[in-house]
């Protein structure tokens, strides 16, 4: 899934270059690159879907030019998770009706690939095997982040164990008595399961949206698929897969995860994954810092900058266009730029 | 004088763009254009003589389109004002001896152009019929301002007077006690005088510059003036006409103005002069203050900028540099940008 426009990393991210495509964190590789190659030992290069929107399609192109352009899946809007996931999942079974499916976001973190991959292994073998099985990656959470939905399980374990409730982000002290619990996991948003699997829930929860794809089921593989999507995908409802499907579900599962994972949804996460100089400013680009600390400061290369007085703030300057703000007021970020 | 590199406003200024050529305030023109028009009622133009530093002269060449290459007299290297002054002087008397001269730097502001020609109007009628006084312009001050040097007057006065002292940058306590006095008047740093006076003052105040410029006396308002200037200039001793001459004549006058003037020689003093919103922010170029108040915001025009969360601070974006600053600490800023 790579259709987000990432609105939040503003200036980094923007309509034209969304969150997937940038390389927030400095690591040589953009997220969709990484996400590509952190499944690349699982997943042959001709397996891979992107769903992404019309707009980008190049852009996809060019950061995975292992794919083949009928690959990159175009979505005429956006319309959440549920839909694009059927959109992939009617394609898929027009090629492959027996596929085991991994559905990830293409804008995340994880710094340890070897353990993703294993997490990845186990999941993918459980969903062949029990084929109703609809699989959450459950992530162990270091931290009471109340960014994040939370995963309840019966018991604090390891290994696959059945849901016994999906969490909508809490308050810090609900956050809190989660991680004490034990029992709680993040909702990384990363799924797993087989298309059959897939395909009943879709029939069983979200029937209405199921029914529309079903009306081109004979276009779907061919080059009619990409005409009916453009007239029909307008059409599905705004839903996220966690509401449409997981919540409704009763035979959903999840994995236990350590694999160093995160959305880097927001300025202050990258801020907690990025390196940090002794004042703790987290610094990209040319800068120098005076009297500033605990800072974000993200500055273009070929430009340099004197950031002097500021403390928990965000500095970011990309693509001829500056923020200044404090981090904690970056849930704003949206507001302001639709402001300016 | 335009042979300032300004670095007090980086990064708007920079050494390949000092003040002088900038439109700090977006009047629309360049410090060096503002003050070529400022005289051009009094002086003709083919009567100006810049002295700027070599590296500049096109740029000068490019506001003043109106003067001759002749007109533009290059500093190989800088050396304060003394020198600046005798260079020119030796020039005009080769070409003029008889002239009374108006000398200013080209970076200052002036909002009231029909009192300063009046004003200057009235000095150098006095200093060509008094050939051996030296006038200084002293503005009479409208605030404690501690960035400006103080001339004293005997007496509260207006009109021509003669200079009792000269008072260095006070602090703020002496600041206040002058300007309740009502016998001291900021030192502008524009000056008049016939040659006569000025030539007079170097041979018996700084005899050893005027050696060393008589040595080219038979080049200057030749071809050969370049030459000599590139060789004997650097041998200058680097002195303020104010250390050099000014504090050391008797024979000095200051005329009391008022039209308008600001050396604009600091971020804080742009934002005394600029126009500000109603949280008090002097705002240029596309940028949109939140919660922000007493703030300078200079953007390069196709940029653009959102500032959060910031008060008495200065955001200032130019030539792929950024600063962000308290303005109280904007004296820091050279040494910051030495570091950076």
């Amino acid at each position: 899934m790579a259709g987000g426009i990432g609105s939040r990393f503003w200036p980094l991210s923007k309509d034209n270059m969304p969150k997937q495509f940038l390389d927030i964190l400095g690591t040589g590789k953009s997220f969709i690159r990484a996400t590509f190659e952190r499944f690349l030992p699982l997943v042959p290069a001709e397996h891979f879907i992107v769903v992404t929107n019309a707009a980008y399609k190049q852009l996809v192109l060019e950061h995975l030019p292992e794919l083949k352009e009928d690959q990159v899946l175009c979505e005429p809007m956006r319309r959440n998770t549920a839909p694009c996931i059927a959109y992939a999942t009617y394609h898929i079974l027009s090629k492959s009706p027996e596929a085991a499916i991994a559905v990830t976001p293409a804008d995340h973190l994880v710094t340890n690939t070897v353990e993703f991959a294993r997490i990845i292994g186990c999941g993918l073998d459980y969903v062949e095997q029990n084929r109703n099985a609809l699989m959450t990656i459950g992530i162990r959470p270091s931290r009471p982040e109340t960014g994040y939905g939370y995963i309840e399980v019966e018991q604090e374990s390891t290994g696959i164990v059945p849901v016994k409730n999906f969490k909508e982000k809490p308050d810090l002290e609900t956050a809190k008595r989660f991680v004490a619990a034990g029992n709680f996991f993040w909702n990384s948003g990363i799924f797993l399961w087989s298309s059959n699997a897939i395909m009943n829930a879709f029939r069983n929860y979200l029937p209405d949206m199921a029914a529309l794809f079903d009306k081109g089921r004979a276009d779907f593989g061919t080059p009619n698929e990409q005409q009916f999507i453009n007239r029909q995908f307008e059409h599905c409802e705004n839903i996220s897969i966690d509401y449409g499907v997981m919540e409704r579900s009763d035979s959903r599962y999840t994995i236990a995860a350590d694999f160093g994972w995160s959305d880097i949804g927001t300025w202050g996460s990258l801020y907690t994954h990025a390196a940090h100089d002794p004042a703790g400013n987290a610094i990209s680009g040319r800068a120098l810092p005076v009297d500033t600390s605990n800072s974000v400061i993200n500055i273009e290369p070929g430009y340099q900058a004197i950031v002097e007085g500021l403390d928990h703030c965000l500095v970011a300057l990309r693509d001829k266009s500056l923020l200044v703000c404090r981090l904690d007021d970056e849930q704003q970020i949206k507001h302001w730029v639709e402001k300016l």
